[in-house]
């Protein structure tokens, strides 16, 4: 039998709970012992709950008991969570972690400490919910060196980018609407801001290039600031507004950025709609490839941890993660990455036509038939640095989203 | 430094050889030692070539020879594949392969010796090529119960799908423009007639229920019979028709089949076009969520070979894959599989409507502009059994597909 303790009884805590016990006999099998949740910490006490006896305050009373194997983390947050972790891996146990705050910030050292000492530390729910990414690209595709990992890594956001495009409601009622369904918090900043799907691509990019790239060193911007009218104009241009994440290899070095962006019909990312999460992964023999699913929700991201811990489960002593050095990776520069940029303008286009070429060069222009102050035009492939010194020279510049 | 041998060098061969050499930095360096291929075993000689000196012609040099750890069979065809492969395991090498057809029929086998011994028999590439999706199935998918898995499995018949779908081509004329691009060979009847997903669609079916599925128990049906008629139709219906290959818990019982389907918009495959493969997984925790990228060709498919091979030299003495047993699971009955049916007839609506109701139930009618001799229309949810019983009193029925 082997002995697990949760940490953290919410909602993905409660999932691990839940699928262990619906899927116990399969489970099990998969696994070849029985697993059992020994302990389930958490601050609240749940009377009544048929997991009442298994909760504990203390987590002195886990990390010292011997017949823990496995401690899952699933507070969220970086203290206590980090503390606990660490304490766990340094006590012998290993850990199953959903915590992409913990990851991005301390993967380095912990991932370190679990390789050290033959234990495992694992964090596929951390990225993607119930998506296998982070395994796939650990174990699969290592024939490959990936080029690109390009994804819609938060659910929230693109389940209203999904409602402005298909109901034309504005950002404040979807977002209203995703407060009420439960996708978002009462304080969205971490979805809508980009935070959440920064840390997220930040795991994927210290995974792809084995260095620890900072989530502090990616360019994030969030969603909003899109309105209806980019909509409209994508729509135009039988594109949709997705917020991206993304890690691209441009000669030795790597280039990441969160940041809404135009996606034509043809990307399989357009495709990717309401709370669903995709991650669009390009290796050099492999090609394209994408994994897709539920990126968030109690059941589907417990699914993962319940991957991690049998995966740790089967494999005591003999570490299976992807690792990535503490050594820093230095980005690319942001201005010497280079895209398509969509530019909208106050004015007429027959004002503008002529200076906007002598500055930005071949420029495709986008009317609206409905708009009648105001144009749009796509540039060519350039620089951020020159796109933005050129943009200077325009005060009638009203909004700019990255062309995917 | 570890030896591995490659059996046979043509496409699939060849491709592991350039992704080896091209990606060996980085390999060597997930492998934590270097990869060196020894031998080559192929009938021909390739003289000239960057690999002459390691074409060898006798299996026995490479199978006495104790410094060759893994050997990689990509030969195809039942024999001598087979014998080579058992023979290698046997003598202690750990084995990777891109061989459906031999997994198909002696998997079960050849993982059991596999697992008796230590070794690894890895068989990533023999399911939709380059995307990983069994090692998911193994060790990422692990806290679920598999409820479906429905793969676009055969990259020759989606492409001729997605052309007569785009171009109005008809069924020969595809078929002509696929062998001219490579996609089918001379003798189609693999790729048209279902076989080939046939037997990927048994190894899935294998790994989720842990019993040997017999792939000559699969009902399976090609898209020799899909014509432009029928395209028609699919567009009337905002559908696609797709070869699906697939695989369904029904209560106790799994049921598979291959057959060409009628795919809504709102189904994630109905995206999937030109060679592209993709595999929808189902979980009952997990949700949704689908496997997308190159089912085929020489770079993708050498991608996961190259994958398998640096998987066997990390974990030496250790089996890291997906086994099942060799006792054969008995699949549903076809006749007891439940779906809807599209069907189309020759007459007129008014003359046979009431007919139609009194035996198929509720029907919902498709009449398209341009055909005046027929009509179509899809049933509600009804068993395989019902549907042929009903169908049997209506000679005028000239087509029907199955839908998704």
């Amino acid at each position: 039998m082997i002995k697990i303790a949760v940490l953290g009884y919410g909602t993905v805590g409660s999932g691990v709970v839940e699928v262990i016990h619906t899927n116990q006999e399969v489970i099990n099998q998969r696994v070849g012992e029985e697993l059992d949740i020994k302990y389930i910490l958490d601050l609240r006490e749940f009377p009544g709950s048929p997991v009442e006896h298994l909760i504990v305050h203390d987590f002195e009373q886990i990390v010292d008991d011997e017949e823990v194997k496995i401690v899952v983390e699933v507070m969220g947050g970086i203290e206590p969570a980090y503390t606990f972790v660490k304490r766990s891996l340094l006590a012998g146990k290993s850990v199953a972690t959903s915590n992409k705050a913990l990851v991005a910030k301390h993967g380095a050292e912990l991932l370190a400490i679990a390789k050290e000492k033959n234990l495992n530390f694992l964090y596929e729910a951390s990225v993607g919910g119930g998506i296998p990414i982070i395994r796939p690209l650990a174990t699969s595709l290592t024939g490959d060196i990936i080029d690109e990992i390009t994804g819609i890594l938060n659910g929230t956001t693109n389940y209203m980018m999904s409602k402005m495009y298909h109901e034309d409601a504005d950002y404040d009622a979807v977002l209203k609407e995703a407060q009420a369904m439960g996708y978002a918090e009462r304080d969205p900043s971490a979805d809508v801001e980009g935070h959440d799907a920064c840390r997220k691509i930040a795991i994927l990019s210290s995974i792809i290039s084995g260095k620890l790239v900072d989530f502090e060193d990616i360019y994030t911007e969030g969603i909003t600031k899109i309105t209806l009218d980019d909509i409209q104009y994508a729509k135009a241009m039988n594109m949709k507004i997705k917020l991206l994440a993304s890690c691209k290899r441009d000669g030795d070095k790597l280039c990441a950025i969160v940041a809404p962006h135009l996606v034509s019909k043809e990307h399989p990312l357009y495709n990717i709609e309401d709370v669903f999460n995709a991650i669009f992964v390009k290796g050099n023999m492999l090609g394209d490839s994408m994994f897709y699913g539920s990126g968030a929700g109690k059941l589907p991201t417990a699914s993962a941890v319940v991957g991690d811990i049998v995966e740790a489960a089967k494999n005591p002593g003999h570490s299976v993660m992807a690792t990535w050095d503490a050594d820093k990776l230095e980005l690319e520069d942001k201005s010497d990455t280079t895209k398509k940029f969509f530019v909208r303008m106050k004015g007429a286009v027959s004002e503008w036509k002529e200076q906007l070429q002598e500055v930005f060069g071949r420029i495709d222009i986008v009317v609206l038939d409905n708009k009648h102050d105001e144009f749009a035009f796509v540039t060519e492939i350039m620089s951020e640095g020159s796109y933005f010194a050129a943009a200077k020279a325009f005060p009638q510049i009203c909004q700019m989203i990255r062309v995917k």
